[in-house]
């Protein structure tokens, strides 16, 4: 495949982050900063998050590059000097990164990656470093409530339509694969990540047949071994007449009806009716597909009421993270030089320097709580975040997807039972240690304004 | 500039997409075929909305090819026939397109884009055209409100890092700026699409100087003129003061200072005391900037109250369109072989037939009324639907997008007052004509299952 979904371009970022490394060029400004990426609360109606997206940051740092164009369009910008341009030539991306594998579960104010290298690399990659974490992140921990409340049945992301744009709809197949989704219908998701693809039909298709039960046989004497058949464009059960019909008349030569699709009305009613015809017919292996603005509510509610559908074509909703389309997330300069950094804006205080969190577990394997910390801090638990960049090369190779979900799994079924559910619930339980409250006092005093809402910024 | 933000695989689409085609191919049928894109209702809360993305989806059809490596890839999943892979070797989209320009006003029911092509183009590109509409134009109707509500104060989309990927960043800056707004911080959509790009200063800048004054005027000197300073890192007052006082200083070196930026607190508040402070220094041309979870309520609130703010940064909620993160759209099949087609699926029943939309302005240029009808049916008004794809090649070259701009600010300034406010107004009224209602019929006949909810699907 020769075609770019993501912009590789470094050009795709906030000129601020240019004006702002010009500003450190002049200055002679390069010492060693560490900036961490969190999240600072929940979404409302959401008691965990899923990591994801790392897999395309280190992508990204590992090949970011300027080529003589993209240095020509910085310079007719008229913001930066000779020198500086200059310096970007043979730029590479040189840090260390620390991060928390995809598919860990995580709550505020822990960070899921630290950038640690020369200032103006640091801040060059704010931006798109952003970007990546927050969608997959948002898209990964939507899908995991979907996939909960599916209760084991299949989930295909249906979404690439009205996910924002090429790379919104290629993430959040895998994003939401991650997290449990079953596959995608996104073709080139499917084949760039090697996630299952499903497919069905659309109305257009029956639409496009003067006669409906003809649309059925003609598509299912296509793809013998991979029909699903849309029977709600004009009457749903009238549908699952043609289909018990017809699937009677293929079985003799041999090909078989995989399932139907409900798309519209009362889904759990239609999907009743409807297995109660094929099963009147013979044909319980017939299975029952339905999407149609399904969310985690919907799909609760369809589940619980125990309706007959074997599979959710689940779109928009989760492409969008529609009830919480983004995340309040920072990437923040904790230390620099060697001293601890923390902003103290209003209701935005961060914490200072570089941090781990460590995670404990109950007998049975539940959570119990995590901890806050600072990076060589004695602590119980498990450390969350690794090393997985030193000096701009990977320390290992990319992670299989597989992987990455197996993960989410095991982190998703090691919540407490309460935080699985969708009713909201208590916090779960993440404290901060007294080391790093004694940094972020120590970083108010040096940076020299402690008089003005020193600590009452500091949360935890 | 070499890299790609959009991808151009023929790839990216759904799977069924292509087993339709396939079902299509072995059918013999590829008769012409109208698909239409339309909005079926409004977000909550929202009066109107604003087209956008015809370029793009022009763009797309233009130079849709397969390569020797993307036949192979669907080749390997098993589900296409060999005559249906060489079919796609040479393939052109080589359809008709009609569409409402960019930035023109438009409410539900009324198709913003008609595709007229061989049913199997048709069908292909549905999942890529729908994506790049549905995207656009929910920014640029978002974006519009909150240029309403700004009153010619500036605005400029700060959303990258939370945008939906890297495309989203990159098509929010368009539509955003298409729908009023001054300009954007991602410097690469700023030098592909033409438009102005600004920049501030990050809280890592300063927190990375020990002495907050000290990293103000370290970044004023290096862009001597092009500083707005950020000044909440830790106390705002205090920022201002420190402010005035360099900017005394740098103003004996010929060195200005643009503006100051708040982002944190009670933003009103804050700006009414920073002004005070620069007026008091004599400052009265250094401007305010402000930032932080912005949108359309919170930016009528600070303008309404009189808050000295001369320009706003508006990001996530803009580019995410948090409060409607997406529009109930599709891309349907409205006459095949000459035959006017529908869908009469529960709640989701569609007009058949090749539309066109006719908008009245009354005396004073008010629009004062459209009718949806179809193609040729006289009516009174300004036909909206124009022909800008003939046989696979564009009618005229591409519209710059400060013309589309120019017709967003003409269409705005046309719509009734209640339309223009926040505050949900009464439908705009959008007739539906005898012809389309009678085609409606004629179509239902011709399906074949008039029966069955046949006529209660309609809706106008």
């Amino acid at each position: 495949m020769t075609t770019h979904i993501t912009s590789e371009s470094p050009l795709l970022t906030d000129l601020y982050e240019f004006t702002m490394m010009q500003a450190y060029f002049d200055a002679g400004m390069n010492d060693t900063a560490s900036f961490e990426f969190f999240v600072r609360k929940l979404p409302a109606g959401r008691n965990f998050l899923i990591a994801a997206g790392l897999e395309q940051v280190l992508a990204y740092l590992e090949t970011l590059r300027f080529s003589a164009d993209d240095i020509g369009l910085l310079k007719q910008t008229g913001h930066f000097s000779t020198p500086f341009l200059r310096s970007l030539e043979g730029f590479r991306f040189s840090g260390d990164v620390q991060a928390m594998p995809e598919g860990m579960v995580f709550f505020p104010d822990e960070p899921i990656l630290r950038v640690t290298a020369p200032i103006r690399e640091a801040q060059l990659v704010e931006s798109r470093v952003m970007n990546l974490l927050h969608y997959e992140t948002i898209v990964a921990s939507k899908a995991a409530r979907v996939a909960l409340m599916a209760q084991g049945r299949s989930l295909v992301d249906f979404g690439l339509r009205r996910a924002h744009g090429a790379e919104a709809g290629m993430l959040s197949a895998r994003a939401s694969y991650l997290a449990g989704f079953t596959g995608t219908a996104t073709l080139l998701a499917g084949l760039r990540y090697g996630i299952p693809v499903y497919g069905t039909m659309a109305h257009s298709y029956v639409q496009a047949h003067l006669d409906e039960a003809q649309a059925f046989e003609s598509f299912a004497r296509s793809q013998p071994g991979n029909s699903t058949l849309l029977i709600d464009t004009y009457d749903t059960e009238a549908g699952a007449h043609k289909v018990a019909a017809l699937a009677a008349r293929l079985r003799e030569s041999g090909i078989r009806v995989n399932a139907v699709r409900l798309d519209s009305g009362d889904l759990g009613e239609h999907a009743r009716r409807v297995r109660a015809i094929l099963d009147g017919a013979g044909f319980r292996e017939i299975g029952i597909f339905a999407s149609g603005n399904l969310d985690e509510y919907r799909v609760r509610d369809l589940v619980e009421s125990g309706a007959p559908i074997d599979g959710f074509g689940v779109g928009t909703r989760m492409n969008t993270s529609a009830d919480a389309p983004y995340l309040d997330c920072a990437y923040k300069l904790t230390e620099y030089a060697g001293l601890p950094r923390r902003k103290r804006s209003e209701g935005k205080a961060t914490w200072p320097g570089r941090k781990q969190s460590y995670r404990r577990y109950g007998a049975d394997g539940t959570m119990s709580g995590d901890t806050l910390t600072l990076e060589g801090d004695a602590c119980d638990g498990v450390p969350l975040m690794q090393p997985c960049m030193t000096a701009g090369r990977r320390t290992a190779p990319p992670v299989p997807l597989g992987t990455s979900r197996a993960l989410a799994m095991q982190q998703i079924a090691a919540l407490p039972a309460a935080l699985r559910s969708l009713e909201p619930a208590s916090a779960y339980p993440v404290a901060v240690s007294a080391a790093l409250i004694d940094l972020a006092r120590a970083a108010d005093a040096l940076s020299g304004s402690a008089g003005a809402g020193s600590h009452t910024g500091l949360r935890g």
